[in-house]
């Protein structure tokens, strides 16, 4: 293809991805400002011989379209149809499965090494951003990989805009190292001069390579890349094609790892995704014209999360709040502009997060810190380690809690429950309304100690009336007499009490609100019945109902006990209502298993 | 003091450590290496109110044997004793829990924030080795610490020499930075040569510092850490403490965060520990004349596994080894040596071990990883998703499973059980005897997909005789014809069968091999008891007995369930038999208890 009609393709590429994420949702700022990325890469390498391996893998639709999936990209996660993330399953061309941060070095590595004990000489590229170089995954990967003789590429692709604004000295580092062509002319040019030179020239170039004069320093250490032992180039335009496939096919002739700085402007190419890529980084449908979302956040449980938190800042001055670059999502944009001294966003750092926390708490702040469920499975050992051994008071509040929908298996917050259930001593409170969200977060800070977990959905309060007087009781018994108790918590607890209402029949229900630990008061009330059932907006092993099964049983429980959880298992994108339907978590689901248990009941 | 009365103190505390460490065991090489920095730290810094965070606290000793603890120093690691690492409820100058690597900076940062919010002027210092820089936290920390305007004071103690030899790029870029002092020099010697130029000398230091010439590159950004926006000092020789405490003085009058490098040897002043630091890592009771252990590890767990894996890597080049740092401790040395291609020492970077393996997994190669169950905690989030999502083949062999003793809470192995069992598709091992190590190390590798770990205690084989005819059978089922089914897995199982065959009575024993998934049949097997009492060393929350008693229960068992385990605590230092007894996991109370439930079913 000409320099034209690649140009033109782009440019299809672009518009092609405008009009489908309008449609399906999806991540659309970080897909148009790969496109010209993924074009050259393709056309340099030879995949799916060479390797790909997306970072955070959410910039991977102009791959997909390219390798073969753009006629079922309509379907872009949509239940049953393509990820939104790369899947090996659904293509040779997609390597490695990458939803979270900061993977991409580590599997790419892996996967030269795995090549070079072959006896292959494939490639294998990782693409990451700027953003992701604030895990310290990233470090642990690049310190091994360095100097290891292997067909290594990574691209850093620098947007200067990950989800949040990118924090943090590392940042300012890149762009300290993007200002500074001169040197990178400087070497380039010298190199050039002593090409000129025969014999002598390559001599001297040697000498300099392998001296240890300041002359080299300056010529051959210019970025710490480099002193890692990786070549070095940088900084490339990254929507200037050409350009791109030049660099690119110069760091693959090395046949060692190669580190090429590429810069792109997120949303590219879409007026109001390049003026706010934020709102366009992961977004529900919207209207192309106007660039308007279908949905409003406003009264989300992030929202309402971070309004009551700026509320109680307000009043206290201990409070700080911690996010792992998700300074919007976790709904802290309000908390940041005005208690700015205490407000700390750490970067894609949940493992530094938490530890940073615990370390405030140590001097006696209150740290909140606000992280979705997935992500902060990063963070297990510090939650353990670090703060729960010394009983230090942290509030984790754990955003995204529950089944998240379109992103699919590697997002769905069904795993929380049972990881900090696992951890000594750590109280987990999983609100169903606004209002018990609002009471239970001032709990939380005020009247438990150690380490304390809020978790939340996605989305927002459906509207409902309360359960109790007391949002912030631990748990709301609603006995009509029956035999049955029905238990649930956090939003599902909705769907089952308009189920109890609907049979008319005699069913206690039990609502939760603090889900570990559960008081020993409650599980003897529970003794008494002849059956109970359990329904669980989370995986099954591990679960509360797993738990309280176990307490009942070792005090000699004698009825029947049921729990309908999610399948120990990765669950697939789809809608949420949909996925519940399908777990046996909606309304209709429960009406009929409890009717069913009651006329079982009946008969004995 | 004057210099002759400190040298002499530092040799007082030296020959100190070396006794006392003979007689209890501990870590010796590390705490001989800091001897003089400790006394520094502690003559420049005020504390507790200045903050020292000891990263892996393990180096603490000289601190606690100079902030009053000298007396109580043949308590360490004992039961009620000292801690061997620190420990706020110990002591004030104790500020955080630090047994596992690369927290440090994390929890010294927030703590000079906490300082700085409340106005304070008081210092925060970590004190931080190389190896620990091979973690990826502490970049995370960097990251956001660097341009942050506090009192922080980072101390990398570079001995050149962590548990393993320090292995990768970072390592090499601190030898680099370490042998050019000359930059140093020339940066001192051009700000002494402006200082006595006035007034016009102060001027051009500003406009050198200002500036973005190529002197100002040379002067003003020598190291990395420069570049992260610390003020960085070094290299001072570690065991010079005139220079040490110069230096910190320094460091500590610029009211801003600053990096000192500091070398210095590890087992300083102990011969036997000077030659062999990793012996002298940690180390059980010695001689102090001959330096030889009371104790041999030939016919450890971890002895065997190496050795297994060897034997298995002979005869398939597929398989790779994989290490965080500690390859004597797993036993990895002679495959490191035999198959140096296919072993990896990845630093102390548990992250990147697991998905680096998953990337090797996702090329077909047969990776085995050895990790230490307490530090395995740290990679949850990459066995979930990097590996079990994609159903990667990958064997986790999880070292150190069980109560460790010495060490205490931070480093039990009693939380893997529970973590691993909340991830869909683990499939867990758990290995009584040599024999079964083996066994179902081969069976994890060929006859298993997806995650597989294979998890064994510390310390040896108790030389029992094995259990049924296939040792890597998922279970072995004793039946006497008795109502009541004994069950357990791992080192314990040899204490209950032993039990069951002191008692005499009809007392059916169910040792499990693959502790998760639990096979159906076996469950339904299991529904005919009138009892079951399972005995686990292993918290209660998330057990294998949790997950068994509710797989019964859902199937309607109608008899009693009762369960030994480990209480959701955290568990301090002790001998393990001591402990086992404590928690009625020795034979003696096992045989109390299965009396008891016998005689309570023969009335009935």
């Amino acid at each position: 293809m000409s320099e034209e009609e690649l140009e033109a393709l782009c440019g299809e590429l672009r518009d092609f991805l405008i009009t489908h994420v309008a449609r399906t949702g999806g991540h659309l700022a970080s897909n148009l400002g790969v496109v010209e990325l993924t074009l050259a890469l393709h056309r340099v390498f030879n995949t799916p011989h060479d390797s790909l391996v997306w970072d955070v893998g959410h910039q991977c639709y102009t791959h997909k379209i390219i390798t073969g999936r753009r006629d079922r990209f309509s379907t872009l996660r949509q239940p049953g149809g393509l990820s939104g993330f790369p899947k090996p399953l659904e293509s040779p061309y997609d390597v490695f499965v990458t939803g979270h941060s900061t993977t991409s070095i580590s599997a790419a590595y892996a996967i030269a090494c795995a090549n070079k004990l072959k006896g292959s000489d494939d490639y294998a590229v990782a693409v990451i951003g700027d953003g992701a170089f604030t895990g310290g995954m990233a470090y642990e990967a690049l310190n091994n990989a360095g100097r290891s003789k292997t067909n290594l590429v990574i691209v850093l692709n620098h947007n200067s805009m990950s989800i949040s604004k990118n924090v943090g000295a590392f940042a300012r580092y890149l762009a300290v190292i993007r200002s500074k062509p001169s040197y990178l002319r400087l070497k380039e040019w010298t190199e050039n001069a002593l090409d000129h030179i025969p014999v002598l020239g390559e001599r001297m170039k040697e000498a300099l390579r392998s001296s240890k004069s300041l002359l080299k320093f300056i010529l051959y250490h210019s970025t710490f890349f480099e002193e890692l032992g990786f070549a070095y180039f940088g900084p490339v335009d990254g929507h200037d094609l050409p350009a791109l496939e030049q660099v690119l096919t110069r760091a693959k002739a090395l046949h060692r790892p190669a580190f090429v700085y590429v810069e792109t402007t997120k949303g590219k190419g879409y007026e109001y995704a390049e003026k706010n890529p934020a709102v366009y980084h992961g977004i529900s449908r919207f209207d192309v014209e106007t660039g308007n979302p279908d949905v409003s956040l406003e009264d989300s449980f992030s929202a309402v999360f971070g309004q009551e938190l700026c509320e109680l800042a307000e009043k206290d001055s201990r409070i700080c709040a911690i996010t792992a670059a998700m300074k919007a999502g976790t709904g802290l944009t309000e908390f940041s502009g005005k208690f700015r001294n205490r407000f700390f966003d750490v970067g894609i750092a949940e493992q530094h997060a938490v530890t940073f926390a615990a370390g405030l708490a140590s001097q006696k702040l209150l740290p909140v810190v606000a992280i979705y469920s997935t992500f902060l499975q990063r963070a297990y050992d510090q939650i353990l380690h670090d703060a729960a051994i010394s009983r230090l008071h942290i509030v984790l509040a754990v955003d995204r809690a529950g089944l998240v929908g379109d992103d699919g298996e590697t997002h769905q917050g069904i795993y929380d429950v049972a990881f900090l259930g696992t951890i000594p001593g750590v109280t987990v409170y999983s609100p169903a309304t606004n209002r018990e969200l609002k009471a239970q977060l001032e709990k939380a800070l005020y009247r438990t100690d150690g380490v304390v977990a809020i978790r939340y959905p996605k989305g927002s309060d459906a509207g409902e009336e309360e359960f109790g007087s007391d949002p912030a009781a631990d748990w709301v018994f609603e006995q009509n007499g029956g035999r049955i108790a029905a238990v649930s918590y956090g939003r599902i607890s909705n769907s089952l009490r308009r189920a109890i209402q609907n049979i008319r029949r005699p069913v206690d229900f039990l609502k939760l609100n603090r889900i570990f630990p559960l008081e020993d008061a409650l599980v003897q009330q529970l003794m008494e019945y002849q059956r109970i059932i359990f329904f669980e907006e989370t995986e099954s092993a591990g679960s509360v109902a797993e738990r309280l099964c176990f307490q009942l049983s070792v005090k000699g429980f004698s009825g029947r006990f049921q729990a309908v959880t999610l399948p120990d298992a990765f669950i697939s994108q789809g809608k949420v209502p949909e996925l519940l339907k399908k777990y046996k978590l909606d309304q209709a689901s429960m009406e009929f298993i409890l009717r069913e248990e009651e006329a079982e009941t009946c008969q004995k």
